[in-house]
Parts: C-alpha cells; structure tokens; sequence
C-alpha cells in the first residue's frame, strides 16, 4: 500500500450520512422480514426499521471508506483483479456489514426493553416490541434478528467472497456474544446497587457498548484492504469510540429530558446503576468525553489512510450529540 | 470422485455415538462459557452440559463420516493436497459444526421454557435455566449460546478454511432464523386453538424442527467433499429425519409419561396443540413414521455414499425411540 494524499477538505457529514443511510433503509427494508411468517415478520420489521441513529452502521461504512481511500488496490483475499470489481465488492460486503450489526443492536433493544429486563415500555417514541406484539413474539423476533445477521453476512450469489463472509462472521459473532455485548449486559445485570470502580465500569461498557461499536469499525475495515498499520488505528479509534459513546449516554441520562432522548432519561440514577457521572462527577465525565474525542482523532491520524473524514465526523458526532 | 464399495457390516451404534459424543462433550465442556462474566458462563453451560440426546451433533458426525467414506480425495475448496490433512480439516471443521448446532439446538430450549413462551420448570429432569438462574440471565444465556455458535464456527486458527467457515454460518443462520427454526416456533405460538391442515402441520414442524436437523446434516455434508448425488440424497434424508423426529415426539407425549421422557408428557392435548396424533389419530401416525424410515433409507441409498451407516442406525434411533 503506498501512501495516498491526505484528504483535508472539508465533509458534509449530514449530506454523507443521509446518501449512506438511504442505502441503509432501503437494504433493511427489502431484507427484515422476508421469508418469515407473518407476525414474525411485521416484530422484526417493527424491531428495525424506521427509528434510531444508525450509528454502527455509519461506522461501518466510514471505515470501509476510509480503508478504501487510503489503498493502491492489491490482489488480495477478494481475488478480484480490478479497481471497480474490487469497490463493488467492499461496497456489497460493506452495505452487508452494516445491515447486519444494526441487527444485533435492534435485537439487543427488543430483549433488553422485556420486562425480565429493562421492563421498557417505550423506545424511540415508539411502543417497545413486547408491548405491540407481546412478550413470546418479542423474544422471538430478537432471536430471529440475530440468526438473520449472520444469514445477511453470507450470502451464496457470489458477491461477497467466502473469506470476507467468514471474518465478518467471526468480527459480529465475538462482538455480540458472552465476551461482548451480551456478556456486558450479564455484568450490567449483576451491578445494580453495587459500587465499581472505573475500571469495572470500563470493562462493563467496554463489553456491553463497546464491542459492538467497535466489531461495527472493525467490520468496515475487513471489507477493503487494510495494512497493519490502518488496522490497528482503527482498531484503537473503534475501542475509544465505544468508551465514548457510553460516558456521553451517561452524561446525556443526567442532562437530557426523556422527549429529546425518545426513552426514559433519569432511569440509570433511579435504578441505582453505576455510571461514569456516578463515579466520576458530571464535569470530569464531560472533561472525559472530550479527551476521549481527542483519542479519538489522534488514533484517524495514526491511521495512514487518506480520507478519514467521515470516521472524525462521526467522532464529533458522538460526543457533541444531545440525545 | 469414484465409487467406493459399500460398507455393509453392522455398526454398533451406541458404540459409534459413545466415541463421537465424548469428543463432542469434551469439547463443549472445554468451550462453552470461555471468556463469560461468571453468572453468564455458569447458565450458559448449566443450558448445554450434561442433558440431551445430542442427536443434532450426531447427525452432522454421520454425515460428515459419510460424505467422507465415499470420496475420492480432490483439491476442492479445501485447499489440501493430502489425504490425512484433508480428513483433519474435516474433522475439526465438523467437531466445531456439531457443537453449533447443539449451541442452537440449546439456546431455543432456554427460551422456549421461559414464562412467556411455555413456562416450563422441568427440563431434562432438572429445573430450566430461568428457574435455576432467573429469568433475565436465561435471556441473555440463551442469546450469548447463539452468539457463540457462530462463533466456534468461525476460528481464526487456519485449521477450517474460511470457505468452510461461511458455509457453515449461512446453513446454521438459515436454519436458526425466521425461515427455520424461529419462524417454525413463531408459527406454533399463532396455531394454539386453531384446527391446521396436514400441510399446516407439516409446514410448521419443517420450520420449527426440520430446519435444524436438515441443517445438522448439510452442515457435515458441508465439512467434507460431496458431490452433487450425494448432496441431494442427504438433503431429502435430513428433511425426512426432520418430520419423522416430530411425528415421533407427537407419538411419544402421547404413550410415554413424563419420568421417560424427562419433561411434562401430555402437554400438548393439554395446550391444545395441534399434532400429527390429534390430526391423524395415533395408528395413522404411527404408520407415518414407519413410512418416513423407510424413505430416509431410500434416500441414503440413492447417495451414492460408501457408508451410510452410521446415518442408517440415526434412523432407526429416531423412529424406534421410547423418549
């Protein structure tokens, strides 16, 4: 891979997010749900479309960009000899990638929102899946969502090719699971009313956000041509990127009002768990925030890719956000 | 790939089970929970150690053997030129499938037992995980088991090749989701109290049953080298085992108690669920699964295959079976 020029214009993040989830909407509207019986299917659909940021697939997309920018274009693993095969393929493996970690996070939401859980009864505005369809076809519709990623993840038209299916696999199977997102959840689980300390909460939000958010990155990166050297940046920039999301959610709980946030605000204080506000104050939460955001950008500079715009945007994104 | 001559000696079944399952043990015993938050690995395992016929895991053990008795050995897609690493590559990728679908097979029981889907206390003698655990660490058991099964089919270690890898994945996604197993149970939560037709039945049990089983047995076709005779035989052997593994269990919650069958016997008169034996009476259904036996060795005889007798005796096991 030979250095690239370092793209410094400026980027219109609300214009590229609006052209890559566009493509994002339409992949899961044509996709949730197909095959499967009919309540099954209108849960699930229910489940995805139509509501939320979207972020762990816009991180998908920015690092898939941002590994393409920065690539002369190689042989490779996608065993594809030209330059616009080659972006076909990123780009199909990417829209994939994408579809399939939102997914998870929409899975994660309907079981977490069960009243053995979280007992929701709104999300995004919206009545929570247990609610409208009721608690077995809630279970059930998570369940599914999950199956169907990795269905969405391995495709047999010969578009994404066996070795990229197998890593993305591999990257959203390690994410979601006992050492992920779910085993975060158990430790979230087991925490209420009890005092951690950072690092426990670190590994905590480590687990249960940042796994996601960071196989959402690392995803991207294994649909283009990636070095040792981007791979590790992004890698670090992934694993910040979770942290910050997490203290922002927990600065926003405190800050925000449930309206603006579209859930319960004020429930992580009610319920007694442990946040980054809890343990370390408001102000030196949001002093946090911003050097992670710092973190952030350093490791995009370490990268050696020519265009991480987006991935810096949506770095900003995550701390400035107000819900 | 050649005819190989057929094997015809008996095969000592439980003899045959016995070794393949202890490596099937062990290695679910040396992997499931790995790397958990404590309370989560402890249910995860409680959910799949120790309980079950594992007929799931056997039937991609057989399979695997079978494609493998009867072939030449090709370059293939497995990339390996020589024989006893071709077979190692075969064997580990089919110990890892085995184990996925019993991961699977597993995590629908957990959440299958919960209050808002049967509400079942007893499973394989023992309280069910929701009893034992509570219920919110029996969703995310059963949600982290399906992660891991996608997991242990993904090894980043080059001893199963990535082709294998995304092959297993799209057949254990599609039999897992709304298209399969989910879907089939989606199905039977909408059919309490409603009269199905046979084709109704038939339909749902494919789903909610057949599709995993299939699935058992292409994953092991997918392990190891088969040619197209042999894929479409074990394919139509796989769907058959699947209704008559139904057909059978509708027989036995009628004629065998609760003791033998290691769960509640009469449960589904009792939900009024509807089953081959309330649909076509207890002979006709009897006499079914005599028929479905009798095209599943059809079936193995139009493979091709060396040595289908390990398949043969799962047959027999399934239909002749008292719990």
């Amino acid at each position: 891979m030979s250095a690239a020029p370092v793209v410094n214009s400026p980027l219109d993040l609300a214009g590229w997010s609006l052209r890559h989830l566009a493509r994002v909407e339409e992949a899961l509207s044509r996709w949730v749900g197909e095959g499967a019986p009919a309540g099954l299917g209108e849960a699930m659909r229910y489940a995805v479309l139509d509501g939320g940021k979207r972020l762990r697939p816009l991180l998908v997309l920015a690092a898939e960009e941002a590994v393409c920018s920065g690539a002369e274009v190689e042989a490779s693993a996608h065993a594809v000899s030209d330059e616009a095969a080659l972006r076909a393929v990123s780009d199909e493996a990417a829209l994939r990638a994408a579809c399939a970690v939102e997914l998870i996070h929409a899975y994660s939401l309907v079981h977490d929102d069960m009243p053995c859980m979280d007992n929701d009864v709104l999300r995004r505005g919206k009545p929570t899946v247990h609610v409208q369809f009721g608690e077995a076809q809630a279970l059930l519709a998570g369940d599914a969502l999950q199956a169907f990623a990795f269905e969405l993840l391995t495709p047999d038209d010969g578009r994404v090719p066996p070795a990229v299916q197998a890593v993305l696999c591999r990257l959203l199977a390690r994410a979601a699971g006992s050492a992920g997102m779910a085993g975060g959840q158990a430790i979230d689980l087991a925490s209420v009313g009890v005092a951690l300390t950072e690092d426990q909460l670190r590994h905590m939000h480590r687990l249960k956000t940042g796994a996601l958010l960071q196989g959402s990155v690392m995803m991207g990166v294994a649909c283009g041509p990636a070095n040792a050297q981007a791979h590790e940046a992004l890698s670090d920039y992934g694993a910040v990127m979770g942290l910050a999301f997490q203290v922002v959610d927990d600065i926003l709980d405190v800050v925000a009002d449930s309206a603006t946030l579209g859930k319960t605000a004020g429930k992580d204080a009610a319920s007694d768990k442990p946040t980054y506000v809890s343990l370390l104050g408001l102000a030196p939460a949001q002093a946090y925030a911003r050097e992670l955001q710092v973190q952030a950008h350093a490791a995009l500079a370490r990268s050696g890719l020519a265009d991480t715009r987006a991935l810096a945007a949506l770095a900003d994104m995550v701390v400035d956000r107000t819900h």
